[in-house]
């Protein structure tokens, strides 16, 4: 059941004055329950027992917080239908992205209670000492990955649960030994306090200290800010626009102890469409690409927002048959009139910038809240000298830059901002004559996809989610799979320490069997 | 031979007026060659070298980096006494110590060299596609490390070798396949032309593009802030003072595109010395503690600045000897007039410092430039109250606190800012009474010591070098040993790529033979 407060670690706490509702745009209507923003005191409280969680949490058992993470996952499940009837009450999606969202969460949790199980993700790194070395003895030295301390996740509005509470930031910090408190995402409070709820059962049933989670309402920048200023936090990791996370980077550099943040932000995702492959394959591929940009109603952070071709008339043809296209499919609502409007107010942008041309626009009547899909269209040279039109348009909308040849495409490439994902689309031998422009977008780029489209992120261990600023403000890490737990670790070495005081990972005889580094080759032995 | 000019790539260039000389300790007298600050217009034209060398040097092969690196070696070994004379004529240091970090020096670059030729570093993964996955088809996705771009390495004035021009993190750099630009130490800018013009050669002989390597003169601050201010410049690695450091931090943090900026700082290498260890071994500690206040006239990044005892009559005693001992160790001179002068006066700033008890302080006549070893002493009390008495006074100076008890020693640890080492001086049994002590010194370092020195930093895949802020900028990261390579590469992901464009790592293959994650498991095979 819904309260409307605040977990500072196990307990229900609604201190302020400050209240909100959500909203459901497919209905235009608040939604019933009513939120307590979180007090500067209870902000206090929550990071002062995170801090105190700190202690016990980081030397828990890799098998003990595996535990914790499965019965979050189970937690999570027997919310059952209030969950997905909150979800979609709280953001316009269907029930079945709300389904195939949970069904990710709660894989990401179960794969890094895998990964905590297997043991051998905290680098464990073993030289073991030389006496008689000359001039000097050899120490024994040996190094493992050791938690930051107390994480603060903010929730993105687009991804309520598998980018939120319990979402890959939060599952990657609790795996990784670091106590979690969430700035809730306003958009969809009641999502945030049901899931909430599932954490702070599992950590109770489990026996982890308390503190190790917490679950902040706020409706403002105050929660946020005072959160990423306080001492007692050692890392950050949000997901959403590049001015909030632009916000919290330099509110975290700034601090006397500064501190990492992980966002992950805008991106307008670049896809290169190839001349032979427009000509065998433009129809195919105006469908294929009018389903990308339309995809949950363009609120992927992967949604193509530029497509890049080389002028002529299989890109007129193209253009034309993407507009055919776009405008046959339904539209559907944004998550929120905040989001609906700022999509209106960035396209009305865009479209006023001169020499650019709108190819197709979805003029029909729609339900409030919902989008109209549109793509506009510029010349090489136009998109060039004109850097408002490199800005993300969140929501159905894309361009396509009609280059005068493949330098220009090139030129084009490398003035771009960092994105999270560049797409080829070429037929078999085209690629390897664009070699330049493949090079171009891969130093933009955190991934580079090949015939397809970039709207979905699988999550396994072989994916970054990620890339050079603005994609993210850290390109050195991925916030999605196995790896985006390096975001929270540190190496720690130990030197000359008694065995038996060594955590199990360097023991000398390997108690949890995990594949280390000694002497510089990798093995399960013991020493 | 000195020529007192830049490398702006391959070429020797001085464009500017502004000259300066380095200085000889000893002697206390200036150098006779005369170095040319660089320019703003030899600063771009470096950047702009290093952005197109890049394009290549990122796809140049380990093999052939390798031999870039073997070959740097050779070059500077090549340099022979040249380079010792004149390390030792810019920093006093002994002929003893200019051969021994040459040695490390050379020894980093061959352990890059072997990193590169063994391949796995670039930790490739790898998951391959299931098409029939249900609901949708998986595809397949590879990932491996890739260089950031152009780096820009500060050189540290105590390690004119290890730390500097061809050190560790230029080493690193080079290793990761992106160019460096040197921003010389003023004070070995002779040593730092030398071991340029080393890198500068094994990059002609072994084809590496021009600018992939430069060397900047400077005598202020100018030519490190318009580095680091650069656009293309894409990360920064420091060696030096909290104060520069952190300048530099703030300056990466405010650009347009915020860059990394790893500076390894100041730390005060605390030591804990239990009270059994005090009393079955104070004599000896004494004298061991003795050597390594002094050791290199304490101008290294590990020297014990602070050691922790519980009070009582063997912790008076063990003072009593170290004061003893440390009076006998004749002094030795400092890097620079600048260098001693900075800690004349951090000395005399905590001599004035209410509550403090001068307990060893060599007073005999000393040659100009030479330190006066110093030892202090304060209840724990006062040191809690007093955040001065915690700061770094670089050079033979140690403070001595005694604790009331463990409490307050505990207390004390977890109020220090981050250190590099914390040391524990213990008796067989006693370690384990001491637990939260041990903790305590644990969250606040890189590396832990057991009854030893924290002086003496082994180059091996297990140390840490760095350690909460502001012992770094970034605890994540070490900057010794080959892991520090993580520093200047982020996560690469191709999606559905064809197998005849992917690098090597990632191919089917498997040409380089290196070990890569499949389907989450590591192994050599071939896909």
């Amino acid at each position: 059941m819904i309260t409307g407060k605040n977990y500072i670690g196990n307990q229900l706490s609604a201190k302020g004055t400050k209240t909100y509702k959500t909203f459901n745009p497919q209905l235009n209507l608040e939604n019933n329950p009513i939120y307590t923003e979180a007090t500067k005191e209870e902000i206090d409280e929550a990071v002062t027992l995170a801090s105190k969680a700190f202690k016990s949490f980081r030397q828990t058992s890799g098998k003990r917080k595996a535990e914790f993470l499965n019965t979050i996952a189970d937690e999570i499940l027997a919310l059952d239908s209030e969950l997905i009837e909150t979800y979609c009450s709280e953001t316009g999606l269907p029930e079945g992205r709300a389904m195939g969202e949970r069904g990710r969460t709660v894989g990401q949790l179960r794969t890094f209670a895998e990964l905590l199980q297997e043991g051998s993700w905290v680098e464990a790194a073993i030289d073991t000492p030389q006496p008689d070395r000359q001039p000097m003895p050899k120490s024994d030295i040996r190094k493992m990955l050791v938690p930051l301390g107390p994480v603060v996740v903010f929730g993105a509005s687009n991804f309520p649960l598998a980018y939120s509470t319990a979402g890959g930031d939060t599952a990657a910090a609790l795996a990784a030994g670091c106590p979690v408190i969430v700035k809730s995402h306003p958009m969809h409070a009641g999502t945030g306090e049901l899931v909430a709820s599932a954490i702070i059962k599992a950590a109770e049933k489990t026996g982890m200290p308390n503190g190790v989670f917490s679950n902040l309402n706020s409706s403002g920048i105050e929660v946020g800010t005072q959160l990423v200023s306080h001492p007692g936090v050692k890392a950050v990791g949000f997901t959403g626009s590049i001015r909030g996370g632009r916000t919290l980077y330099d509110l975290a550099a700034k601090r006397e102890e500064p501190i990492p943040v992980f966002a992950e932000m805008g991106s307008i995702n670049p896809v290169v469409i190839l001349p032979n492959a427009l000509k065998n394959r433009g129809e195919a591929l105006a469908k294929t690409y009018a389903g990308s940009i339309t995809l949950g109603t363009g609120q992927f952070c992967t949604n193509p927002g530029l497509l890049l071709g080389i002028k002529g008339e299989e890109l007129s043809n193209f253009i034309k048959k993407l507009s055919n296209e776009i405008v046959k499919i339904e539209p559907s609502s944004m998550l929120h009139p905040n989001i609906i409007g700022a999509y209106e107010n960035n396209k009305q942008k865009a479209l006023s910038q001169p020499e650019l041309t709108v190819v197709a626009d979805f003029n029909s009547d729609v339900k409030p809240n919902y989008a109209r899909q549109t793509v506009t269209t510029v010349e090489g040279a136009t998109f060039i000298k004109n850097t408002t039109l490199h800005q993300e348009v969140f929501g159905p909308y894309s361009m396509v830059v009609q280059c005068e040849n493949a330098e220009q495409l090139e030129q084009i490439i490398s003035k771009l901002e960092g994105q999270l994902t560049g797409t080829l689309i070429a037929d078999n031998d085209e690629a390897s004559q664009y070699s330049q422009v493949i090079d171009a977008l891969q130093n933009r780029v955190g991934r580079i996809i090949f015939n397809g489209v970039p709207t979905g992120v699988e999550v396994c261990p072989s994916m970054v989610h990620g890339g050079p600023y603005p994609a993210s403000t850290d390109s050195r890490f991925t916030a999605v799979g196995i790896h985006s737990i390096k975001r929270w670790v540190r190496p720690f070495s130990y030197q000359d320490w008694p065995n038996n005081l060594l955590p199990d990972a360097l023991k000398n005889e390997n108690p949890l069997k995990i594949s280390r580094l000694v002497n510089n080759k990798q093995t399960t032995d013991t020493i």
